[in-house]
């Protein structure tokens, strides 16, 4: 059986990403990173997505981003609540964490490594959100290229690759692939500044693009 | 005055690009990791170098790569002691530490985009050491152009360098260049397996080379 590294946020792309994993075949190895994040239910979130998804493997990587700063993720800066669609897309917003991609990938790449694994999987999309510039399409090629030079597995002549199956879905489309797999969305957190009692805050850019998607995907949202 | 990110690791190599970015008029930022090495003395030499070299702003980052082992430097997993340079040379050694420089710069890419800057230094050798994949030269230009597609910084149209000003040196030339512009060398350790009380064990591909070096630089080791 070929084992693939997941990247495991706890949110509903990265669970969705794990399911199609599996549904290829895969005997997945999954990856979360406590970095320090405002939303650090993240966490708690992945380990009970892990374990409902019978994920052997599951490591959790403690990081400090705090240590650099600069994203409202990380640092005391306000995330923005209640934007227009607009808004969202206009420019790269301050929830963007200097980096933070290259450094999950790099962690993944060290795994996969490690465990004799030639398959990264990552929920990036560059569709609905196109505000990350460590989720386009030229820059997961890029990692792909670097990565099949930096490793003694890749000298050994072993092909990494980083798949992105969710890169151009919708978040509708992504929702409904996750339903059809039997992915459990009550599990998973996609707020980026939930409440003392961990429920999402509903105004956030992550809280309302998660909305759009069930509307759009006529289905309830189990989570809320 | 440009800021630049320098990899420092507390050993000659990274201690000698330190004094290079000074002599190049860059104010440093230096960065140093704490990844669960067996031969953590590398910190505190770290330290001593930042403060000897007059570094304002050196963060150490505590990073587990002991979580995923894999290599003799984070796992048990015995140094190589002894072994010919033809030996050293043959292949891929064990203290290869998988994906260790793809970590090491995309924190340092995080680090500089939170200062604003456009450069980071690292001490990597293509020619005495040519067994690490990810100090190949072609590595570190795929890294390159995968970080001017990485971060909030590149989308802005400021391109990342990565400055390798060792890459083509030996050994004895990277130790005459730290000579010149006044690196002390005592305060540096390369030992892979130090003893119990922080002196070099002599005998690993480190210690060879780094004997090596003094010999054909004409020059005593200060940390003898």
């Amino acid at each position: 059986m070929r084992s693939a590294v997941v990247l495991l946020s706890g949110g509903l792309d990265s669970a969705t990403v794990m399911a199609i994993a599996q549904s290829q075949g895969y005997a997945v190895h999954a990856i979360t990173f406590d970095y320090g994040q405002r939303h650090a239910i993240e966490m708690q979130c992945a380990k009970r997505i892990a374990k409902a998804m019978g994920i052997a493997d599951h490591r959790i990587i403690h990081i400090d981003l705090r240590a650099f700063g600069g994203s409202a993720l990380t640092a005391d800066i306000d995330v923005p609540k209640d934007r227009s669609l607009a808004d969202m897309t206009a420019e790269i917003p301050v929830t963007y964490v200097p980096a933070r991609n290259t450094i999950f990938l790099s962690f993944a790449l060290a795994f996969a490594e490690v465990i004799g694994s030639n398959d990264i999987f990552i929920g990036v999309n560059a569709l609905d959100y196109s505000g990350y510039p460590d989720c386009r399409p030229q820059y997961i090629k890029a990692f792909e290229e670097m990565a099949n030079l930096a490793t003694r597995s890749s000298v050994q002549g072993n092909a990494l690759r980083i798949h992105t199956p969710l890169i151009s879905m919708t978040k509708a489309e992504i929702i409904q692939t996750g339903h059809k797999l039997g992915v459990d969305y009550g599990l998973t957190v996609s707020c980026y500044d939930p409440k003392a009692d961990g429920k999402p805050c509903g105004a956030c850019d992550a809280c309302q693009l998660r909305a759009k998607g069930f509307w759009e995907a006529r289905l309830t949202d189990p989570a809320l």
